[in-house]
Parts: structure tokens; C-alpha cells; sequence
């Protein structure tokens, strides 16, 4: 079923994040058919996952329907639907209604929150991989400071105006600083019993420095700029234990209503589909062209894949996965030409993150690192720019320049009818 | 508990929609202290929620945090809570946490779907009255069009491809044009398998024409302006049933996979706990003054107040409810400086609908009715300058001047976890 009539080599890619999309557009000239299967209608982007989160965003300034994204595309279909096993020696992957036979498989499925085998923590501390996530995230932060306003204990209130992110990666930086400039800024004239700006907004991470992935220099620019917000940054501290009144670390609890993942990712339960044996963090080991061993008609790009390039093993980031995504359409131009196929080469572009208005640091090459100003300009520009079509630029631009110069974020609904009290007991 | 410690009378107004916004403003220069208690967190501009629910605009877009909305505001406080009693002897509501007193009581909860008594057609044709319903609205519209892209029967690709919308007041009218609208422009180049020009819209209503609240001669333009963008018109047409396979009518079924409820509305449940005798829709007959009988302390306004200005029914609309909240401020301020209560004289600004680009209807007084585009005008203007907040009026007007010029949505993004389908049977 579904197979496409044409006598084409049928390409089928499961996933249309970063690399996905990137090997959808980079075979658009190539004689193939393209069908791109996602469980989710829209290609989102991720790096700016946290400004919805945050309320600062909306939904579809970050995200597009994959279908209209490649619609001049014409040898590329899309499936909304999820693959749940592949069958390498038939050559076929299931989805909803059956089974759909490919020539050639882009695995590109990225990875998901990990909770180190904690999976009773996912309950009471969401991560940020979908538009779905953030707006749960988005209802529990908006929830807590309505609550803090309606409870009169003040221990409660304490716990509701108490944010914790565990992780001090990139998104765990993003999150903190973006949180603490809601409750500073944006929220401060909008409640009556609370004051907002004495929120707490604690920062964890089991490593000694935040941004592990950074070089030690702008770990210390970053620390130093979440402190000056006011930040509450705690490295070198274990997380011992999640629930519903807050989080258990070595050094005690924290008592908080709202907790954030921003630490552990593991690569999507599909890699066990196509390969027997994974890396410790559930990664499919590829070959210098990034497909399964054994199964040259198979590649595994971005996240879900332990790639290296020059030696060096590539990292997990939004570059790696697009570069990845154009390396597979090159290889399956290579066969379809007859000639031999490129070994994957893997470009470091530099690495951002942001902490908050005016507060950033850039890696861009080592001689080039720097924090503050400067960085957040770079961080505004690049991230801009990497948003897809013409309208989700402008809306975001205009979106920051809004909310730098009046401190207000547009998009602070609560939604979802998980918010909904339950009446009093004896209640009529 | 939640009471004001200062001396000056509480006044508790529940729901903060067009009647109980426009109290809560109407009281900011008087002496008293206002608790604004509402279910959720946004006060939301009901008449474009069609247009979330058709893709066309961001919910907030058209929903303001209501703290935002009245932070500057200072003898106002709100509580995100749900009222789910009044003990009109004590003078106190419930809410989850316990009861609220109060001098003066403004109940402005408004109205909900009804079934007609009908309660299991709720699941198969959402209503339309929240952000949450018109996401869920938009959900559907979007999946339909997805799933007629993926089968392969084409019996189940005509009955994803047909959408009804039960009811033809404007809510009804509005929805039957934008889903056309979207099917005929936004969706054409996106799909390869389906032609979404060829979808069915079918608008279903029971009596003789559409929009029975205009004059003749307005439902006949809007009949034929609905005709001409190609929605199957049917009137005089009762619906028998409403299943997940679709809609029964006394002419026969029809086979759908989206049925959207525009039909009925009934007054808000917290009515009987104010009035013992409501009227056959629900709705709490109130004086003059739009009060309670025999509790000139509580009034009823907006959609849960069954009133009368000149001896005619007052409709259920906007500007009704708008000067009936106005009303009860005034009508508490004269009690406050001991002069009489004026009587509620209701002010008809006329009425307008839309049925697509170009298209709609005016029926601004009997010598000044028209359809068509100056009609369209007229009804872009009037909704871009009732939105709260300058940001949200930019927003709006460009979002409309781009969709008009390029026929593009931009907000098709499916959310919520309820799409995710499931793994076929036998799957591993």
C-alpha cells in the first residue's frame, strides 16, 4: 500500500525534524519518490521550543505544516502517521494501515527526554521536544503564579512561586533565564497578593559547570549572567528524586510545584528497528556514510545517530542532523549516478545560547567566543534567520522588538483542559 | 476567606467575557472592590474564534490574559477559580478552595452548547465557544483532510472530505465559509493523492433559512453568497442523529467524518443557583434593573439574563451584554450615592456576518442593510477595532491583509496528543 506507481527509486524518511526536512529538500531534484512520514503535521523548531514555553511565542511561529513546507516539492508525498517497526530484509516499514516498501530508508526520528531510568519523574517534570510539551510547560508556569496568588499558606505559596530546571544545558540555561524575566517583567504588575519578582528560579545540574558542551570560559560568562538576573545556579548537584511536592537533591529538597527537564535525551525507541546493537545512550552506530551496517539502503541521521567525522564523534545539534540529512541525498544520488558515495564530513558552525534580553554566549570558533550583548544580537540574528518562510520571520522578529522594548509576552494563555478545578466535596 | 479587608463594598463578578469585563471596567472609578473569578485565565473574543478554528489566527490572537487585561486596575483582583454555588441568604459563592462574600453579585457566565437533549452527539460535532473548543475544532478540519490523503477506500476519502456544519446563526455560517474557503485556497497545492477543491461543505439548518435572527432579504444574499463559494445549503432540514459516521437528516443521511455543532446554546448551569424559575432556554429572568427578583444585589447579565428593553427581548450578543455589565455598575453606583437605579434601555448597533472573503452581510438599522464586499468591510473593521490591545489589532489586520493576498493560514498546526494514532494490531 501506499507505494508510490512510478518505477522511481522509492525513498521512503521516517522523522521530519532537522535532518528529515533536510533530506526531503536535498532530494528534490534526484529521480526519486520522496514519501515523508511524521507522526506530527508540522516541522517544528526546536531551539526556540522554550520561547513558547515560556509564553513569549506562539505555536506557529516556530512551526509549519510539513506538507505545506515541501508543496513545490512534487516527487515528495507526506504521511502523517507514525512508523512503529521496519523490516530490513523486506524492506518495508509499518505505520496505522499497513506496510510501506521503500528502496531507501532515512531514519531520522531524533531523540526524547530521558529520565536515567526515573520514568515516575516524567509525570511531574516535563521536557521540551514538542509544540505539545510547550504548552503544558507553558500552563504549569501561568498555573503556578495563579496559584501562588490564590492560596493563602504561605509555605504553598513559597512552593508555587519555586521553579526548578534540572539541566544546565542549553535548554535548561534558556528556560531559567527566560522564566525569571517572566516573573521580573512581564507578570510583575498583573498580580495583586503576590510579588512576582520574589520568585525562585533554581538551576541544577549534576555536572560542575553549566553548558557542559561549552568551553570552560563561557560556562563561567553564562553562570555569571544567570546569577547577575538573579538566577539561583547550583552545579554539582544531583537530583535524587521528583514528585509532586518537589525535587530531592543531595543537599535536600526543594519544595516547588513546577519542575523542568532539561538534562537527559535518549535516541528514539525506533533505532532498535534497525540495528541489533546501540550505544549506551539507545544510538545506532553508522558507517562513514551514515547508514546501517550491513543495510547500505538504510541511513540513521541527527540525533538518533552515533556519527563521527574526522575521528571525532558528532555531536547531537540541529546542524549535525541537517548536514546529516544532505549527506543520505548525496549517497542515493551517488548510486542512482554509479559513482562512489562521499564519506560524511561534519562542519562545525559554532555553538549559541541565550539566557535572556541582552544576555548570551557564542562559541563560534576558538577564537572567537564571547558573552553578552554581542552574543544575544548573534543569537537573535541566527535564530531569525534559521526560522522557515517568510511571515514566521517577520512575526518573530517583530514578536522580540515588541517584547524587549515593553517587557510583555503575547502569547500567556492557558489552555488544555487539564487546568480545570474539581468542585469542593459537599458541593451541590 | 479571598475577602478584601478594606471597608468598601465587595462586588464578585463570575466570568469575565464581553458582560463581565465590561463591569469590571465600568467600576474602575468606583468605590468599591471588585474579585473577578473566571474558569480560565483569558477573556476571549467569542466572535473570531471561528477563525482559530479554521487556522486563520493564533488564539492569542483573539484571548488576553484577563490580569493583563485589568492590571491597571487597582481596586480589581482576579482569581482563576470555578463558581460552583451561590448561597444567595449568606451572600457567598463557592469556589474550590472554600466561599467568597459578597455585597453586590454580577453573574456573567453566558451560555454553552446544547444538544437539544441530544448529550452524545457533544462528542461528534464540537461546539464552539472557548479557545480550547476551536483548537479542537481546528484539530478535526486539519486530520480529516490528512486522512483523506492516506486511504485508500474511497468511500471513507468522500466521508473525510465532507464536512457538516449543523446550524445556520452566523457562528454556523461563518464556520461553513472558512472550512470551504480553506478545502477551494489554502490546502490546494499541499496534498498529491486528494483534490481538496472537491470537498463537500453541507450546512444543515432546521428552519427556513439562514441567519433566521436578519431580516429575509440578508438570509437570501447570504444563501446565495454561500451558494456561489460552493457550501450545499440546506434548510428546512432537521437533523435526526449524529454519529462517528456521520449525520442523520429526515432526507437521509450523510456521511461525514467532521460535523461542527453552530445550533444551539443554553444559559449557563449557574443559573439555578440563582433563580428558581428559568426560562425554557435556561436563562434567568431578571428586572428591569437586570437584577434578581427580591435580590437587588445580584444581577444577570449577557447571555444568562433573560431581559427585556422596551418591552422586546434583548438579544444574545455581544453589545447586549456589554451594556448590561455597564448597566450594573451604574446601578451600583447609585445605590452607593443613594440615588435610584436607572432601567436597562438596550442600544441595537445592528448585526453582521461573514461567509468568506469578500462576502458577508450588514444589518446596521431597517433603511441600511446590505451583502457583499463593502459588507465585508465593514465587518473586518468593526472586529479589528473590538479586539483588546493595539498588538492584538496589528496582528489581526496584517494576519487578514496577508491571508487575503496570498489565500495562506498560517496557524495549521494539529496539537494536542488526541491525533496520535495507534500501532496496528500484531505490530511489535
Amino acid at each position: 500500500m501506499n507505494r508510490q506507481s512510478s518505477d522511481r527509486p522509492h525513498v521512503v524518511i521516517v522523522g521530519c525534524g532537522f535532518g528529515g526536512l533536510a533530506a526531503t529538500r536535498a532530494l528534490a531534484d534526484v529521480d526519486v519518490d520522496v514519501t515523508v512520514v511524521d507522526r506530527e503535521n508540522h516541522h517544528t523548531f526546536q531551539p526556540l521550543l522554550y520561547q513558547v514555553a515560556t509564553a513569549g511565542l506562539n505555536p506557529s511561529d516556530i512551526a509549519q505544516p510539513i506538507r505545506h513546507v515541501i508543496r513545490k516539492q512534487d516527487n515528495a508525498r507526506v504521511l502523517l502517521d507514525e512508523v512503529f517497526d521496519v523490516d530490513l530484509d523486506a524492506r518495508t516499514v509499518r505505520v496505522t494501515d499497513g506496510d510501506i516498501g521503500y528502496d531507501y530508508l532515512i531514519v531520522a526520528t531524533g531523540a526524547t527526554h530521558s529520565y536515567f531510568g526515573n520514568d515516575d519523574w516524567a509525570e511531574f517534570a516535563p521536557g521540551l521536544k514538542t509544540i505539545d510539551d510547550a504548552l503544558d510547560v507553558r500552563r504549569r508556569i501561568l498555573l503556578a503564579f495563579e496559584r501562588a496568588e490564590a492560596t493563602t499558606d504561605p509555605d504553598e505559596r513559597a512552593r508555587q512561586m519555586t521553579f526548578v530546571v534540572v539541566g544546565a544545558g542549553p535548554t535548561g540555561v534558556e528556560l531559567a533565564g527566560a522564566v525569571k524575566e517572566i516573573a521580573t517583567t512581564t507578570l510583575r504588575a498583573d498580580f495583586r497578593t503576590i510579588d512576582t519578582t520574589a520568585s525562585r528560579v533554581v538551576l541544577l545540574e549534576a555536572g560542575p559547570r553549566v553548558l557542559p558542551a561549552f568551553p570552560d570560559s563561557l560556562s563561567a560568562s553564562a553562570e555569571k549572567q544567570l546569577t547577575d538576573v538573579g538566577v539561583d545556579v547550583r552545579t554539582s548537584t544531583a537530583v535524587t528524586g521528583i514528585d509532586a511536592d518537589g525535587v530531592a537533591t543531595a543537599d535536600g529538597p526543594i519544595p516547588s510545584a513546577t519542575v523542568l527537564w532539561g538534562a537527559g535525551v535518549a535516541a528514539s525507541p525506533l533505532g532498535r528497528a534497525v540495528a541489533a546493537d546501540l550505544d549506551r545512550a539507545g544510538r545506532v552506530p553508522v558507517t562513514a556514510e551514515l547508514a546501517v551496517g550491513g543495510h547500505p539502503e538504510v541511513f540513521v541521521i541527527g540525533d538518533l545517530a552515533a556519527s563521527e567525522s574526522g575521528g571525532v564523534a558528532v555531536p547531537g545539534v540541529a546542524p549535525a542532523a541537517i548536514q546529516g540529512g544532505e549527506h543520505a541525498a548525496r549517497c542515493i544520488e551517488a548510486d542512482l549516478s554509479g559513482s562512489a558515495r562521499p564519506t560524511f564530513v561534519y562542519e562545525d558552525k559554532g555553538s549559541l545560547a541565550t539566557i535572556g534580553r541582552s544576555k548570551a554566549v557564542a562559541d563560534l570558533s576558538p577564537r572567537l567566543r564571547f558573552g553578552g550583548l554581542l552574543a544575544w544580537l548573534v543569537w537573535c540574528f541566527v535564530h531569525v534567520w534559521s526560522l522557515i518562510g517568510f511571515r514566521s520571520k517577520l512575526r518573530t522578529m517583530s514578536t522580540w522588538v515588541w517584547q524587549y522594548l515593553t517587557g510583555r509576552r503575547g502569547a500567556r494563555l492557558i489552555t488544555g483542559t487539564t487546568h480545570r478545578r474539581h468542585p469542593p466535596s459537599g458541593s451541590a
